[in-house]
């Protein structure tokens, strides 16, 4: 095990809580990363008590990278930005954790991403991934958009592929929607048709519909019309939030998530045009943000 | 406790079984209603212990309500009307389930309301209460159609009307879809807008989604756009698979479950019309089904 820093200096952690896994890099304070480490799951709207432990997990592996003794995380300026905490209650609840660093700065996961994308405050990021949404954050104005999880919301995600996909091809079986490319296409990857396909569903969760998303890039690029409303569909929905944030002037917007890159393809080119290549991972978003806010505690008040 | 029924007397049990209860009813030979009961939840897609189990204790019920004593079950011939057992897999593990009874017929809830709802083996029954499906019998040809479940399909039911709602004022609060008076209607029901309606929502189930779709009637019946929409689309679905239906000549057709009574007014006039209120309850249409195949192994083999 390594030493402690000395005093004096500052170390700062970051955190990327998502669904399925939480990341974390230590920089110091001139900048350069020492270690990064991972956790589980850190989205508290699927259990606080486990995302605050994925959390600690991801941190102290982390130190391990870094070679630094776990003592040291007492010594940690950590910026959290995790998936959920735009659910007002979570937020409260993960505000209030007694947690084991010098101190925490918590906000969203899109809040870091945004921040990484540009490395700076200000810019926008639409996330389609296996959910969508939209964040805007000019000069302390902020613009959240969707982020209202599956089946209520998520428009052009793959989880929302997945189901529109699924409903069509429901139809196409019971001979009540138009014939579509997608029922051969599904019955070959879950090995099911009509209300089979709702048995190999039962308890599905919308990373499982999400795997059905790229059936449906593939049919809309053969021409399938089903394939291609739904495509269109989400597309346009992405589009309409882009106008939402472009309102607000960000000076860049990126667009992030695995989805993203096949589905900008379909969104109007004037907005598709427009985006650029994210700069930085989301966990060096959250560090940039533990730092400003922790130097502005540290400022005289004015 | 009664007496066992003497030697001969062959007395029948109809059990309908549904998501949230089961309701059984024995029958002599004479058609003699001796009495009913109750039991919990009997699909077996969510549990088949616990349906297995509900059935049982709705037997035992109905036993006790005719005075009859519980050694009397091995004598009942009984026919069960389950939802969940139009998924093959279910169907063959509740009938290879190592029942109480004399003999024991399954089929599905909707063939049995069916045969309930016309007093005969032919007909035509289309369901719309928290989910949706439609159901004909003519002449040993069967149709089924929908009965997908929510998410994936229950069109015109309570909860995709519900969950139709939820999406539209989600969108109206992003200001990404259009204004809509459901807005103010689903604040007050659930005392959420925006994203605290996703914080109420954690977790709800499809019943909980029915209860919104009283607003969207309501809000349809005053001219919001939205919400006329959501239930022309609804309806039209319904109507669709009364269409279909009809394509094979049914005797009759009726509209069941407890948004029926609302939608039937949205569908197209000349399917409207000619629906036919139903005769018998589910369980009474279980009883038939029991006696016509009891009778049918009785029968000297041609």
């Amino acid at each position: 095990m390594g030493q402690l820093p000395v005093d004096g200096d500052t170390l700062y952690l970051g955190i990327d809580g998502g669904g399925t896994k939480c990341r974390a890099v230590i920089v110091d304070e001139s900048g350069q990363t020492l270690g990064v480490g991972n956790g589980g799951p850190a989205n508290p709207y699927h259990g606080v008590a486990r995302a605050l432990e994925s959390i600690d997990n991801a941190a102290d592996s982390a130190l391990r990278a870094a070679g630094l003794p776990r003592e040291a995380k007492a010594q940690l300026v950590a910026g959290l930005g995790l998936a959920g905490v735009n659910v007002p209650s979570l937020f409260q609840v993960v505000q209030q954790w007694d947690h084991p660093f010098k101190a925490q700065f918590l906000t969203t996961d899109l809040h870091i991403a945004c921040i990484a994308a540009h490395e700076q405050d200000n810019g926008a990021v639409i996330v389609s991934g296996t959910g969508s949404c939209g964040f805007a954050h000019v000069d302390g104005k902020t613009l959240t958009l969707g982020a209202h999880g599956f089946p209520c919301g998520d428009g052009g995600s793959g989880a929302w592929i997945g189901l529109e996909c699924v409903k069509a091809v429901l139809l196409d079986s019971d001979e009540l929607g138009p014939k579509t490319a997608l029922t051969d296409l599904v019955a070959e990857q879950l090995q099911a048709r009509g209300i089979m396909i709702v048995e190999r569903l039962n308890g599905a969760k919308s990373s499982d519909y999400a795997k059905l998303a790229p059936l449906v890039f593939n049919a809309a690029e053969q021409g399938d019309e089903i394939a291609l409303r739904i495509i269109h569909e989400g597309a346009d929905y992405l589009t309409a939030i882009a106008r939402r944030l472009w309102s607000i002037n960000p000076p860049r917007m990126s667009m992030l998530g695995g989805v993203s890159q096949r589905i900008v393809d379909w969104m109007d080119k004037d907005i598709a045009e427009r985006m650029s290549a994210p700069l930085r991972q989301p966990e060096f978003g959250a560090v940039h943000y533990a730092r400003t806010q922790f130097a502005a505690l540290a400022e005289p008040v004015a």
